[in-house]
This record gives C-alpha cells, sequence and structure tokens, in this order.
C-alpha cells in the first residue's frame, strides 16, 4: 500500500500558468482565435499536464492488461473464457485491432498478463512489449465471494504502477489505456454502480453482444456480487477486492503512475474507465491527467464519464476495447499539439489580424 | 456545360455486392461482430466507393481552394479581404493549419487560385501543388447584383473538375475538400437557405468570429442578396452564380469528378459543405461518395448535413475550414480500412468465435 500512496503523493495540480501562455501561443496563430475548438483545449491540456511549452509524442504507449474473471462461469458474455489467452496470443502476434490501431498512430503496445487463466508461453511474438505479471490465474467467481483477496487488490494496482515505470525508462509522452478478460465488463458495471449509485440495470450492457436472457442474467449476477460482497463504495480497494478484475486494478496503477509522472492518459472504453473511476474515488486530482478518447456504446461508459465530468473526444460506437478507441484519440490530440507546435503566426506570416471592431 | 453534364453521367451507384463482402471479412476477423462500430460502417463505404476489397490510401490529397468575395465590402467579416492572399502565401509556405494536418495524416495539400482578389506570384513555396486557375478577381458583391456570370458559374465547376483529373494522373486514393476566402461564410449561408428553404437567419453563423451587430448586418446583406437576385432553387448554375464563390464552384466540380472517378470524398466544414450541396441538388446520386468528416461549429452546417443525411465522423467545434476537419476524417477512415485489411480473422489467429446461444 505503500507504493500506492506515495505515488498519489506525487500527483499535482496541473501548471495553469502553461496553459494560460498556451492559449496566447495559440490565439497568435493564423486562424480565426478558438478556431480549432477542441484541438486548441487539447493542447492547452497537454501543455498544464506534461509542463512543456512545445510537448512532443515520441513515444506513444498503448497498455493492454488481459486476465481472466471467475464470474464468466456465471455465462455473462458471449464468449468462452478461453479467449482471454487467445486474444493475447493474438496480441503479440499483432493481428488484434489494437495493435492495427497502434500502428496506425505510430504508438507502441505492451501486453500485460496481469492474470490469465492459463500460461502464456511461447517465442517469436512479433510484439516485444509482453510482460508476465501475473496476480493468480483469473479471480474468483465475484457472484459466490470476494472476486480476489485485499492483498491481491493492491498487489494488481502496485504492479501496475511497476508496468508504468518500467516503460518510462524507454520513454514515455503519453499513454493509452486497454484491456482484454472475457467477463470484465461485468466487473466493470459491478463497481460503476457502486461508484456512481446507479441502479445495476443502468451501467450493464451487451459487452461482446449479449442480449435478452443472457443480459438479463448477466444483471442479476451482478446484483448477487454486490449482496454477496457489500463492497464498502468509500473504499476502492475493498470494491477492486470484491467486485475487480487484476487488469482492472492493473489498470489502476498505470494511470496513478501516469497522473504522478505528469504524463498525459489516455483512457479507452467502458473497463478502463472503470479503472479511471476507481483512481479517480482513490484521489479526485488524478481525472486532471486524463482524457476520455471517445464514448462507448456499452451503456454504463456514458454515466462513468458524466460522473467524473469528462467530455469524450470521439463517439464512434466503438465497444472492442483493448485501447483501440484511446489509440484513434491520442492521434487527434497529436494533432492537436502538432497545430500549437507548427503553425505560423499572424506576425511571422504577414497575415492581418482581426479587424477591431 | 458539356463536361459537367459527361462528369455527372460517370457517377453510379455504389458497389452493394462488394459492401457485403467486407461485411462478411469484417465478421470474420478477431473481434466481436459490429464491435468497431463506425469504423466498420467507413470500411465498408469505402469499399463500395472503390470498388477495391483491400482499398489502400497510398495518395490522399486535400484540395483546398481560395477566392474572394465582393460581399466583403459589406463588412460581412471579422478579417479584411486581403487575408486571403495572406493566407494563400501562408498555405503555400507551409504555415497554414491545414499543412500541418495534412502533414500529420501524410496527405498532400493542392492550393488552387480560384479567384484571388491579386495575382499571387513569388518563388521557392514550401508547397509545390499551388495551381493558378484565376476565373476573376474576385466575385462582385452579390448584394447589389449577381457574385458572377452563368459563364463563369460554369467555368467555375469546369476547373474543378480539370484540377481532379491533373492531380488524378500523379495518383489520388481518397480526397479532402478545403477553401479559404474571406466572405465565404456568407456566400455558404445565402446558398444553405435557398436550397434547405430554411430562414437566413438559421443558417448564418459567426464565421471567422463575429458577433452581435456585425452578425446582424450579415443576415441583412444575405437577406438583401437573396432579394435582389433571385435565384431559382432549382437550378443549382444560377444559385451559384449568382450568390455562390468560385472557390464554392471549384469545389463542386472536384465532388462531381471525384464521384465520377469512384474516389471517396470527404467534405469539411460549412463551405465545402454549401459546395458539396450544390453537387446534390445537381445530381443527388453524387451524395453516395460523400463522407461527412466533422461538424462544423458554424450553425448552418448542422443543417446542411441534416439535409443531405449526412451523419459526421468527428464533432470537434472546428470552424476553419482550409480543408482542416477533412483531414481529420481522412485520418479515421484510413484507420476503418487498416482494421478490414490488417487484421487476424479467427481463424487465422485460432480464436474461438461466439458461442451460439
Amino acid at each position: 500500500m505503500d507504493k500506492i500512496t506515495e505515488t498519489i503523493k506525487k500527483i499535482t495540480p496541473l501548471d495553469y500558468k502553461l496553459i494560460k501562455r498556451a492559449q496566447v501561443r495559440l490565439d497568435s496563430l493564423t486562424k480565426p482565435q478558438g478556431s480549432l475548438g477542441r484541438l486548441e483545449e487539447l493542447a492547452k491540456l497537454i501543455v498544464g499536464i506534461t509542463r512543456k511549452e512545445n510537448p512532443e509524442f515520441k513515444n506513444k504507449v498503448i497498455f493492454t492488461l488481459a486476465a481472466d474473471h471467475g464470474v464468466a462461469e456465471e455465462k455473462v458474455s458471449a464468449y468462452p473464457k478461453e479467449v482471454t489467452a487467445q486474444m493475447v496470443y493474438n496480441f503479440l502476434s499483432g493481428g488484434a485491432g489494437i495493435n492495427v490501431l497502434a500502428k496506425h498512430i505510430g504508438a507502441r503496445v505492451i501486453v500485460v498478463d496481469m492474470g490469465v487463466a492459463e500460461k502464456v508461453q511461447g517465442s517469436g511474438f512479433r510484439v516485444q512489449g509482453f510482460k508476465d505479471k501475473k496476480i493468480n490465474y483469473g479471480t474468483k467467481n465475484m457472484a459466490t465471494g470476494p472476486a480476489m483477496s485485499k492483498t491481491e487488490a493492491i498487489r494488481s494496482i502496485e504492479v501496475g504502477i511497476e508496468v508504468f515505470e518500467e516503460e518510462l525508462k524507454k520513454g514515455i509522452d503519453i499513454i493509452g489505456t486497454g484491456e482484454m478478460g472475457i467477463g470484465n465488463t461485468a466487473a466493470s458495471s459491478a463497481i460503476t454502480a457502486i461508484f456512481t449509485k446507479k441502479p445495476v440495470e443502468d451501467v450493464t450492457g451487451k459487452g461482446t453482444g449479449i442480449n435478452g436472457k443472457t443480459l438479463k442474467n448477466k444483471v442479476e449476477v451482478i446484483k448477487r456480487a454486490l449482496r454477496v460482497n457489500n463492497p464498502n463504495s468509500d473504499d476502492p480497494i475493498d470494491v477492486l477486492s470484491k467486485v475487480g478484475g487484476f487488469e482492472i486494478g492493473g489498470l489502476a496503477g498505470i494511470i496513478l503512475a501516469a497522473a504522478s509522472g505528469k504524463i498525459p492518459v489516455v483512457i479507452d472504453g467502458f473497463i478502463s474507465g472503470a479503472a479511471a473511476l476507481l483512481t479517480y474515488h482513490l484521489e479526485p486530482k488524478v481525472k486532471d491527467y486524463m482524457i476520455a478518447s471517445h464514448c462507448s456504446a456499452e451503456i454504463g461508459h456514458k454515466i462513468i464519464l458524466k460522473h467524473m465530468n469528462l467530455n469524450p473526444i470521439l463517439d464512434l460506437k466503438l465497444r472492442l476495447g483493448e485501447g483501440t478507441g484511446a489509440a484513434l484519440g491520442i492521434n487527434i490530440i497529436e494533432a492537436a499539439i502538432k497545430i500549437l507546435n507548427q503553425m505560423a503566426t499572424f506576425k511571422g506570416a504577414g497575415v492581418c489580424e482581426k479587424i477591431k471592431p
């Protein structure tokens, strides 16, 4: 727990002086003031987070954390549990959605086994960034008791911090969060219901594509998990241990570590959002370092974004996870900082400024 | 006019067989079906437009057309008229917003003088794609009579077609539309009011950043232009000649030529939207080749998009024009076709498919 407390302590408010200075620079560029809308807001935010007047994204990193969920045995997903490990191999061979989109934006993907139910092994992976940080072989079924022990919950966040610190040595300018784990929308819905105090029905969606009876069952299973475990909403570690997942804890650690290191955190969809929500309830000021990349098609995500007052950049009805939305969001944010860095000024280009009314 | 008629004749319906086949391919990729939402829709559309099962964007081209507007003398803009030429020089030096964003997405920018009020000359421009296609030294003031002659209106569309054809020889896989011209939101509002039958107030916005009295004056000037000219909404050439602009005519030509050449057209903001609207009223089936990149902060744009039933990819409160929103849109569309082309299939990656309910 010391590592978590220490990391949180290092999270400071943004540099609003620099944000003001970025605004002055933006207003000097050859465009009507404010005409690049959200791009200008994003550019300022990145300056305020990084404390760099001309930030650059040489190292873009997507962390894709994988883990299994005991609750999958309650048939809450459209896919069998084996898919978690299979998708990890797919990430490592470069064939998944996140591989394609990370390549598109020039980011590296770090795949982390936080708790896949089988041993991930092999050689000749095309993706070099694999980390074996397994906490356990999947969580336990939250519908019958706590998903993990308190020690495991704390450890999963600490491991997230470690993962970030290891990669920071290789260079990180911005990160995107991502995940994979059959059953993890159920865990995320439980977390969302607890922190936002919304009914389970309002925060439980189709996940990988369930409907009708299966969706109804999923809602019942989550309700049972909350009843059986009675998690304390004032204690995020208690919530994580009772209804969370190892990848969710890991992402929480990564988010805290990035914020403490003044690195912008681009949040992906619903599961990443649940991890972000958890960190927000550990320490509200971490929110200043978060950028919501998109609004997921998963219904609970909108509620998370509203709860944290985050305004997503994109709305493309994505619901894949892995960090795919975060990758696209990073690309827009990079466009924003290039505007700040590369555009000519009115003075430099000899362009007349606005007529004084 | 023959050139325009010929170009329109070559516009054919999309290939829906190939779109279906793209759907089958998308459903075979290692992700829950439909989980990449809008990206999947965009990938299919590009296949249907290009008739290529695995389309690639080697040559992305942004056409940024510039022209002056006689109506600027009515003080409808926040900037002096000289800014049009000054911004053209800025485009050619690589310092404008569109230069930065085109570079970000790996596109080339073709700057076309369609009717700037002064001669654009010089050497050592950093941007190689300059074309002098001046129809005239700006339009006339639409508030006192037609902005241009019928011959000029037809010629501006034909020049757009020529510009596209010249660039096609160098390779084009997708295009974005862009423009610059002090006074051109006034012309676009007039065009929008005519074709959508909406009141001038509902389609007239802040442009480069006017307010209060200046905005009220702009509305009055546009109303006067409609009264004085009485354009025929069933005759887009009449509309263009009476209240249009040379860059708007040029963009209309480019859009028609791209559609006839089976090249996707990514529409930028309000002025590009007005040009798109004009082509749509010349020939509705051109719409199938259009993709709306974003929803502009300029109020009339939403009305154009609704009128043509186009769903914008982005909503970033942009209102710069130049093709900046189109550039960002192209980047998302490129991500979409990479998903289609590069992701592994369930079979290929050895990942279990969905459990049959």
